[in-house]
């Protein structure tokens, strides 16, 4: 069967896939100096919004990616309260980051200013917690914003980003990685989102190695399902400053808000690497 | 960008999704009294068989729901030495079972023998094991094959089957689980594929309701990415006569055959349940 134009398909041509979603409307398009934001509503997950014609976020399973971005970084740091946010422009990872009553402060750096302001309008309940006093928005470059924050500064930083390509590319690298080892506290935690396992482990292999080369102690990636990204199959790769091996698990069994993916099992299993993802990655 | 004929797509119209390889020849195309059975060659997941349009098996990433729908069932039973597959006519189930020396004797039914045939042509690999003097094939409908078995002769029932429509329908019932559970002994278990926990959580319900009713003592669902199935992840529920919650952990980490996807830690973490799914099934 072929698709009409009732479809919205991201085709990745490198790794032979397409992913398509059937659509009903075109809400929103623009062309901002980065990017092209595009707004669809489809027939069964709810607003889908694109950016320069690749997936980004749906109502649908956006859960389970900001979940898995959040919620395994900060319980497995101690004590999480200056959090930054590189990227995140939806600002969903920004909503699950402001669930931790610990945290005192979110500093997210969006190089668009379009991507958030479209999200407050099509996707109000990923914006619900942008008013939280908490947090604190400045649009501009991720990059320069590292290179100019001060050492040991931030006890997480989360890299929800693009892929490697256009605006996102110099965040996958040793320079980049070293600011943030730099900007980091003593038990601090970079996540930075790491593609996928099946199609993308040449580049997982190299974020590892950039971050090893950039002082971190020790690096580790989780997985998990997420049906839009190309083979349906993401991660997320930690990298700590010291440790990362123990969580705080008794708080996430009492923690006080609702997740809909994340739980302490999960965020164990996570952890759990496939046979040839293990072979691939450094110790 | 829209898709032309250099691209096979399984369009789900119910979900709104569609998933597409790019391919570069159709290798074989074949009406059975069952199925249209199609072969492609595709640019990077090496061939990919269709049956009635939709994806089966690729060469490029089989291993994990061949891994998971066997490894995790066989060292869950503590003995396993009578094995039924229900379907599975590609042969890279019974492959797996069969790197199992405690594993005596595997009975395949599947009902469209072509399917058999086809793969034997274009996936050899997954046939490599075909002659093994432990496999015996038997072409017919699996539904009459149970209903006809002693009781208490099998240790494990795998069904690997297609989608709950056409000839695989009554393969997810609980008059057919009721024949399962018959013909398996005191420790025995049920292998069934389960569909998307996204997409298909109503089904994944009935199916543990379904296999409750028919007499099993517990049921358990795992889950594992599977890019070529609708939304790229997959499950497979466990139904057991006696308990499930041990595994052979020794003896997975100590095994003698080679896995791609399947080891002991991702045994345990493959239980682990998102929290919306565990909310949804029986406890």
């Amino acid at each position: 069967m072929s698709l009409d134009n009732h479809w919205f398909t991201e085709v990745d041509i490198t790794h032979g896939t397409a992913f398509s979603l059937r659509i009903t409307a075109k809400l929103h398009e623009e062309q901002t100096p980065f990017q092209r934001i595009t707004i669809y509503d489809t027939t069964e997950f709810g607003k889908l919004m694109t950016l320069d014609q690749m997936f980004m976020v749906t109502d649908r399973d956006n859960f389970i990616y900001h979940e898995m971005i959040t919620h395994p970084v900060l319980f497995t740091h101690p004590a999480p309260r200056q959090v930054v946010i590189i990227g995140g422009g939806d600002c969903g990872t920004l909503r699950e980051v402001l669930k931790h009553d610990e945290v005192k402060q979110v500093v997210q750096i969006e190089i668009d200013e379009r991507v958030t302001r479209v999200a407050e309008q099509y996707f109000p309940q990923l914006c619900e917690s942008n008013q939280d006093p908490r947090a604190h928005f400045h649009f501009q470059d991720g990059i320069k914003w590292m290179a100019a924050a001060p050492d040991h500064s931030v006890d997480v930083i989360i890299v929800d980003s693009t892929d490697p390509l256009g605006p996102a590319e110099g965040l996958f690298d040793s320079a980049f990685y070293r600011q943030c080892r730099r900007v980091l506290t003593a038990h601090g935690i970079l996540a930075q989102q790491s593609e996928s396992p099946l199609l993308h482990l040449p580049l997982l292999q190299s974020i590892h190695q950039a971050m090893r080369e950039a002082g971190f102690a020790n690096t580790r990636t989780l997985h998990f399902p997420q049906c839009i990204y190309p083979s349906g199959w993401w991660s997320v790769t930690l990298a700590g400053a010291s440790g990362l091996t123990q969580f705080r698990i008794n708080e996430v069994l009492n923690k006080k808000f609702n997740t809909l993916y994340y739980n302490a099992d999960i965020h164990q299993a996570s952890f759990a690497l496939p046979t040839f993802v293990t072979e691939a990655l450094p110790r």
